[in-house]
């Protein structure tokens, strides 16, 4: 019945929660922990409209699906990635409560006006443009450097898109939280929650969540760290109960 | 033959590491924990010169004496703690590497000149001059409270005092790390490495350890995190290796 939503050189993966599925593929886009962690540790409004920033094949707005009645929009750049995303959401009946765009978030006010969401969610491409090589395919590298916009569009973006007292959760590399932790402040999203994510007990973070309130006053919560495995090389509890939490999240 | 070196209301302490003393008073000056994990995670060149602001009773000027050969001065503002501090640098003879400055941080640059220190370690006040009562005594009200000396002027006066290529270590509390990183930056002090302290492993932070590179690039690594108290209500094994530390720390 899958084939019907699944195009060439696509498949459809387990969601390990709440029955959901979705449409990946290793030329395209597909998913990491990242967006799992970021979809579990994002403050999200029990109504009201939430907001998921490069989306790409949906997989967010998917997950926050569980968590909330709210209505989530999603906005992805590239075509082919939209689409993928679009058939995921109707694919699993989502099509009431889910919305994708096509589209750049940095045009996205012109259409919906200054301070239309109440919250934001991203997890946007780590990498600068100058850096890394880019010998992966254009979808992958639109994914992954800051082709299509800057760290600083993003925050810009999400400033005019946020309402006062919304809030913006973001998944990134702890490399950068100096110009994350800058940018933010410098749009007025006030840095209010962060945690880190360490491979191992032992290890530097290789992930860093932060969470900022619109307007908000400076005060921030170091959350304990999360640590994605145990002495034994499996998952830890917490990473487990992420993936295949509870219905009710922290909202 | 310590009461040679001490005053009324005073008392001497051990430092649990190379039968080094210190001269404290509850009433003036007693150093806490923050400052010996500031004095194990700065790093320190293995020469040249090296500067302690807001110094105190010289805690952490005596602790690196144990880690380089370099000069180490500490500047304190209130001249009865000063007064402390170098007594206790006479009384572990270590008058010819360590020098205590009475003065005021903010005018240093003017007798020192830019760029005069190649490291520098700060454990400022912790507090906003308007928050937290201020029933205390006004020794210690000066400590704790941004009453001689904001954030800000630490971090200017630090970027003034540092060579290029110098860095500052700072401890801090994690409610302020937006305002901290985004100050650093502002004035050329480019975060790099910075570790969080968790009173137990499920518990959120309450100390922020941050070094930062005077002119340097983004990059921020995040350390594993330090924990102090293990399950048992003891503290863990880094913690006792911190305190009781080998001669040879990290440089």
């Amino acid at each position: 019945m899958n084939k019907v939503w699944v195009k060439d050189k696509e498949r459809v993966d387990d969601l390990l929660t709440h029955d959901l599925q979705i449409i990946q593929s290793d030329e395209v886009f597909s998913f990491s922990m990242d967006a799992v962690l970021l979809a579990r540790f994002a403050s999200i409004p029990k109504s009201g409209k939430v907001l998921d920033l490069c989306t790409g094949n949906g997989v967010i707005p998917i997950l926050l699906s569980t968590r909330t009645k709210a209505v989530i929009e999603g906005i992805e750049i590239q075509p082919r990635v939209a689409d993928m995303a679009r058939r995921s959401v109707d694919m699993n009946r989502l099509g009431d409560q889910v919305m994708i765009r096509e589209g750049d978030l940095r045009e996205l006010v012109k259409e919906t006006g200054h301070g239309a969401y109440d919250a934001i969610t991203v997890n946007p491409p780590y990498m600068p443009l100058t850096s890394g090589d880019l010998k992966m395919n254009m979808h992958q590298a639109i994914a992954r450097h800051e082709i299509h916009c800057s760290l600083e569009e993003v925050i810009a973006a999400s400033m005019r898109l946020l309402r006062t007292g919304g809030k913006i959760s973001m998944v990134h590399k702890p490399q950068r939280l100096g110009e994350i932790v800058t940018l933010l402040r410098q749009y007025r999203l006030e840095p209010k929650v962060i945690r880190f994510v360490h491979p191992r007990a032992g290890a530097e973070a290789n992930m860093v969540l932060i969470e900022a309130l619109r307007d908000g006053k400076p005060d921030v919560r170091i959350l304990p760290p999360l640590i994605v495995y145990g002495d034994d090389g499996v998952y830890c509890q917490e990473l487990m109960d992420i993936y295949y939490g509870p219905k009710e999240g922290r909202t």
